[in-house]
């Protein structure tokens, strides 16, 4: 299993008149998450495109427990579980300060072609990065 | 069952480098699915929560099959099939104006008292709405 | 001069714990109302980079006079005050219901051309449409 | 004068379909270089808006030279150069990692109380902290 930890701090911007973080938001700071975990292990998504592929979200949950409020300073924990596939699955957490989780959720990404976007095999230095935590 | 349709146009700042809609923007246009469902039977959701509820949201859903683009009209499809109880499930459905099924979801809200942010029935006057509908 | 009207409904996600409508939203809205006002006078902003063009924004000034709320239907009105050169400037004007003036703001705009990413004239078949109303 | 240096990684979700940083999100940007500026000299906006006090945006400008792309880590460098008064102004730079200045800005916010909504003047023990800079 890989896993990584990244912190967010929470922008006005994100919140709503509710007082909380718009739900919409998680999807971006679940993003930042698989994008540090990503870079940690030695391929940053930029490179992974920058090599000719793409990952677009197949599926996305999200289970909302607690609210996030302005200037909070989130943990987003996220897991790789599995070695990917033709899919690659992330799982996240998202916790406050007081170390109360507020939400966790899973998304599904499918490797592409950047040519064709038609779905393909991770590439193999991806992969090799990957088995050495597995 | 309640059914609404919703007309989206993307705007340039929905779309990521990719050139999809971002897949994070789609619980936004749910929003206003839901959102427009809502004022359409006869209570808006500005008028539930000056009546002193909130409705945040519990759950989240997204399958992706096929991506937005820029400048797209998507219409999104809107349903309540099942009278709400302590919660109220959205379903929705977004197609672009060749008809093609772009994505599909859900929501779970719960109704929660906006004094003490505690669970409640929804409104009678709600209901009432919603029952001439099933 | 060219002048086009817009009406945005305000979303839940737009808002902010103030329960305004976030400052940093409005160049969204600013660019709903210059996309719909290229698109009636016949050339959107999706035809325009498709003919090979590009218009990063160059300048934005927003002055705040008023906040608006969730669930506004907000009125956008944009003009096009001089022929285009190198450059096109919009202002911007945003109403609630009410006909309260909340904000005007402008933008100025480069042509460039997407290969070289270089500032070039406005094409001439642009030109010629704008001309006409001028 | 009060100087603050923030980083911002760009999210994927923060670009558009030309690659760049869309330019309705620096607005959001130049929120983190001031939030960070008033939290480094022991007054955050958080607790400024637990004191009774909010601080709408009255007036924004920003110009763009360059554009960010994905991935970038972006330096934000605030200034405030003057003592506030009903009125706090802020400057901004925005400068990618090869230290090229990408856009610069300023926003104008005004001292409201949050009961009122009514301008006010700065609280004092803000003003305290302030002074010791100039």
């Amino acid at each position: 299993m890989i896993f990584h930890e990244s912190t967010i701090r929470v922008r006005y911007g994100d919140t709503d008149k509710m007082g909380y973080v718009y739900y919409g938001n998680y999807p971006l700071y679940y993003e930042v998450g698989r994008t540090d975990l990503m870079r940690d292990i030695g391929m940053s998504y930029r490179q992974l495109e920058e090599s000719g592929f793409m990952l677009p979200v197949h599926n996305l949950e999200v289970n909302y427990h607690h609210p996030a409020f302005y200037d909070d300073l989130l943990t987003v924990k996220t897991y790789l579980k599995d070695l990917p596939t033709a899919r690659i699955c992330f799982h996240y957490e998202v916790y406050n300060e007081a170390g109360l989780l507020l939400n966790s959720g899973k998304t599904e990404l499918v490797f592409v072609d950047a040519r064709t976007m038609r779905p393909v095999r991770p590439p193999v230095f991806f992969l090799d990065l990957v088995r050495k935590y597995f």
